[in-house]
């Protein structure tokens, strides 16, 4: 489908369920931009699952967000359960300004829901010449190191620094593989890889309906471990949202809102060394760039190049959309 | 030995090599509190080190270190190449007074060393009721996703959250095992479990001398690889420090100081929730300890437990020092 096509559908529906022009507009263009990278996982396939909380009223269409400003530096949201995306958007809005002002800035965000990829975040603060981290916790997927019940989200990381060419975008779950990909694979009959989730009888399994209902694991075990529940003080404890397995699943609990929350890092990464920090971090890539190469690899990416990589070649081409998936969004038009 | 004692005798070994004795102290603390939370590889066992380094004007002895007064967040300090204990101490402390004040704070450090455990720093933090983390580079051991050769160091990231009870630190390296643990299966002639390591041909190997010979593997594939770049750029790149595996290793490279470069981030936790922040962190403590037990654990602990079980359980108890460390103190103290 054509991307303009495809953009004005998705509007259509979010308009259908009540969001306002520019919040339907600001949705569309982040679940088109997951496609054009290819993170399937958090495209069009979750469009189906916004529309049911925000007809069940647990996301909700009209919030009205509120931004509570502490000193120049920090900021404090409260999204009033609107979706995430429209509440990370102004929340990154907000934590850039203030690094622009101080040098550093700091934005929690309670009450929120998911917001599709940290890096669709991360990039704009990269764009603006930051250094930026994005935390988000999510519902249980991860046991925590020692117990035998998923209680973290996939609880990511995501760090992202200008570079002057493509941005520096980490954006890594703590868990050995997205759960979004699991959910993908369970949606399409597919496998999941050996090596990253356990059944509910502790087994470890390649089935994506199995892992779903028993427990993903972290990398480098207690390490992994250790840096989920640092992500779920960040974005949960220290916002005011939900946290220690309080994060509701949006697909299939719908006991009430997620209460998601975000915590925005941005630093002006000029701050001590001026504008040397462009030519270091030149320098700090061609080293890495030219070290000698891994059986298999031709070359060395850093994080956020292969993303970029598919964006622009995805840009310009239609958007392939399975069936179920169309079928949905007719269905969700006719609402 | 009694605690006083090899207290005493550090000090008088740092005096002798012109260390002030403010300085001198501040060293001997650390390098002894290594030795109550056990972890020896970062205790007495460098001692001769960091002399070693001091003799041959790689660490200065007289440092002037300078702080320079970014705004009332941000500060920058040139350790004048002092040892790194000296320069962390004063930074954290730095840390702690902005993010007092205006609830963040950010400090880099720039022409430091090695300062021993990231734990120390961040403790001083959270004992002043503040959120932290702490970052610093170190010498090549880790090959970045794709090269086989060792750029990175085992670049750890610490965080640190007050809980009204033991501190919670989190300080863990990128690597699948430590490095001390490969120099053990080495010394025994023992095998390293697959997957840790590659010989310096680039093949996983499990064996421990191939292994310290060739490059330790992060955690979660590309997933610690980016950590640990993301590492190298926030106390390397940012602080104008070295970086891309320029930070000479203290232990046989005496071509130059190390120039390590330190980040430490400081938040109060109540700048959003107030003092509800407490009661939060607690229940989430609780929530996690309660979950069922995999099998092999009675409990499941926070980072940071252990640690402070064994700081307490050896903090009224003499150190035991193996005789060639006290062969190595005696040499030095008759310098």
């Amino acid at each position: 489908m054509k991307k303009n096509i495809l953009r004005s559908k998705i509007i259509q529906i979010f308009l259908k369920h009540k969001l306002s022009k520019k919040h339907s507009e600001i949705c569309a263009d982040y679940l088109i931009k997951a496609e054009l990278v290819e993170a399937k996982s958090h495209g069009l396939t979750r469009l189906n699952m916004y529309c049911e909380r925000i007809r069940r009223k647990l996301i909700n269409a009209k919030p009205k967000i509120k931004i509570k400003k502490i000193n120049s530096s920090i900021s404090y949201i409260d999204a009033d359960n609107s979706i995430g995306f429209v509440s990370a958007d102004i929340g990154i809005s907000q934590a850039i300004k203030n690094a622009k002002k101080t040098g550093i800035g700091l934005v929690g965000i309670k009450r929120s829901g998911h917001y599709g990829l940290s890096s669709f975040y991360a990039e704009q603060a990269v764009k603006k010449n930051l250094i930026v981290f994005c935390f988000t916790n999510a519902p249980p997927a991860l046991a925590p190191h020692g117990a035998k019940k998923s209680l973290f989200g996939t609880n990511p990381i995501c760090f992202g620094v200008p570079t002057g060419k493509v941005p520096f975008i980490l954006d890594t779950s703590t868990s050995m593989i997205n759960r979004g990909k699991i959910r993908h694979a369970e949606k399409f009959g597919k496998k999941i890889p050996f090596g990253v989730a356990l059944n509910k009888y502790g087994k470890m399994t390649t089935n994506a309906k199995e892992a779903l209902s028993g427990t993903q694991l972290p990398i480098g075990g207690f390490k992994g471990s250790g840096l989920a529940w640092m992500v779920d003080i960040l974005s949960g404890v220290l916002t005011g949202s939900s946290h220690g397995g309080k994060t509701k699943d949006p697909f299939d609990d719908f006991t009430g809102p997620q209460n998601v929350g975000h915590l925005f890092i941005t630093i002006n990464p000029k701050v001590f060394i001026g504008k040397n920090f462009i030519k270091e971090i030149k320098k700090n890539i061609r080293l890495i760039k030219k070290l000698p190469k891994a059986k298999g690899f031709s070359s060395i990416l850093y994080p956020g190049e292969r993303k970029n990589f598919l964006y622009k070649k995805n840009m310009n081409k239609d958007i392939s959309i399975p069936k179920k998936i169309l079928k949905e969004m007719d269905d969700l038009n006719a609402i």
